[in-house]
């Protein structure tokens, strides 16, 4: 099924050796045909490490925050991944852009290896490409890997889902207007983190989300809120003690395993259902743009295409 | 291909009677096998209705800058409107929420169709039914047709995205932090819409998003930027200039036409090539959640499946 000469590769990433590592998710960004086998060798579902989504909106010191976590993280010996996903930027690779200038104190520590990912490839190839990268980080040893996200991209939603805990990041300053934040938007962070609680307006802040939280409906996971600031450091033990009782308590390993397994093949059935609707589109009409114009000439639908996909398909899987 | 007994409620829907089209609305959210053949009779790539995105972090006074809108399209007697996207909130149809309930005013207004669309169905569902809404409300003759995300989910994107005209709402009290958003972010809107310019901290907050715009690649588009209050409609008229000489200008009826074809087409290739993928995996091991089980025992990886549904497709293709 596979060729067979990226066993080297598989066994150097799996030593931990970062300038393969880094070859091979330039491979899987850049859609090189062996990445899939490379992937599919490195694979083990029964790996341990966990992986950390930072998201919110901008301005709430997402960097700064996973910069602090890093130090915590390093202080007890492990190995530090970072992905930093952004969709809008146009670098990938060892771009450190903008604010995530501020992880460059940890750029020179071997115990840590920080990968920005920006939009190289085509449409929804950013999702998948960071879906591997946080694969290939935790083959190479790192836990936890952090995927700092910045919060506004299709591609950045589908990744910061794959986390095993999401850290919602807020600040005071839009402390006054969060009461009129849906109180469901609290249900995408397992953490709700409270950042620069050194800053006048903390405590509106924290009694608005408080309010919010009250909105969720009954029996559903009300998130831990935690004060902190990623400035002088406080509240970063208590954060990570919240994220170690979430591990230990709700979520426990099998059920973390089973579901990253069922999200990263959810993942990989839309990024292949979309080639194969694709290739039966350019089948029958030449391609994709052809269909535009016979809808566009008012000769069929985006529905009717739609339909033609659902017979298609059904007709072929019942040869 | 299709059944004939939709003629009637399609009939109804373009002659804009509003029960038919609420039931019509429940039909696409539900996922009713009927709705697909009533999308496609209704579809008309050269209808002309303009869809107005409005995205931004929550708090930033979206509804209430809805709002305005409303006041002022009817004002020059159109027919507008309105789906409120919100993926966490479990409910839908009706359903007012929140900071939706000051659209209220204009609910009562015969010439004012508001509608909330939830989280009903399955993971990727929301976004198919609010395209099929767009164009529902479109056909029964509303225009403009306003979408407002509360801006975080997937669905959200993949639903801006379709808007022809897409707002990125801003709001002082972020202000110093903006200087720290990516520039990219900025291109999410056609126009930028500084909000409650009424309030402390306007003037930095513009000033730190022209900085950030000055960032964009040379060559790209620089969304113009509008100072705005939707509390006193203070620069509502020039924001609605702006969408005009947008419309006038760079983006021509033509591109605009063929732009939201190609877009509606993507997402139903999405939405059609998961169903297909998931039937290969159904046909091959049983369930989605036996394939999962089969890689938990190491007997395959979602890339083994991944390559599974690219030969699979290909062979079929090949018939």
């Amino acid at each position: 099924m596979f060729p067979r000469d990226t066993g080297l590769l598989v066994g150097k990433v799996l030593q931990g050796e970062t300038r393969t590592l880094a070859r091979v998710l330039s491979m899987v960004e850049n859609g090189d045909p062996l990445s899939e086998s490379i992937m599919h060798d490195i694979y083990d579902p029964a790996r341990r490490s966990l992986t950390v989504g930072v998201t919110g909106p901008p301005g709430a010191g997402k960097s700064t925050l996973t910069c602090r976590l890093i130090g915590y993280w390093r202080g007890s010996g492990r190995k530090v991944g970072v992905i930093a996903v952004d969709p809008s930027s146009p670098f990938s690779g060892g771009a450190l852009l903008g604010d995530r200038v501020r992880m460059q104190e940890h750029a020179s520590d071997p115990g840590v290896f920080i990968r920005s990912m920006g939009s190289r490839g085509h449409l929804g190839g950013l999702a998948g490409s960071t879906r591997d990268a946080l694969e290939l980080l935790a083959a190479a040893g790192y836990d936890p890997v952090i995927v700092e996200t910045v919060g506004v991209g299709q591609a950045e939603v589908e990744v910061a889902s794959l986390a095993d805990i999401t850290l919602l990041v807020l600040v005071p300053g839009m402390g006054d207007e969060v009461q009129t934040m849906k109180a469901g938007i609290m249900e995408i962070g397992d953490i709700i983190v409270l950042n620069k609680a050194d800053r006048q307006g903390i405590d509106q802040l924290e009694s608005s989300v408080m309010a919010s939280l009250e909105l969720l409906p009954e029996g559903s996971h009300r998130p831990p809120v935690v004060r902190c600031s990623s400035l002088t450091g406080d509240g970063i033990e208590e954060l990570t003690g919240e994220m170690d009782g979430l591990l230990s308590g709700i979520l426990d390993r099998d059920s973390l395993v089973r579901r990253r397994t069922t999200l990263i093949l959810e993942s990989i059935l839309r990024e292949k259902g979309r080639h194969m609707a694709a290739r039966v589109v350019e089948a029958r009409f030449g391609s994709i743009e052809r269909a535009v114009d016979l809808i566009l000439d008012g000769k069929t639908t985006p529905y009717g295409i739609g339909v033609l996909l659902s017979e298609e398909h059904a007709s072929k899987a019942g040869d």
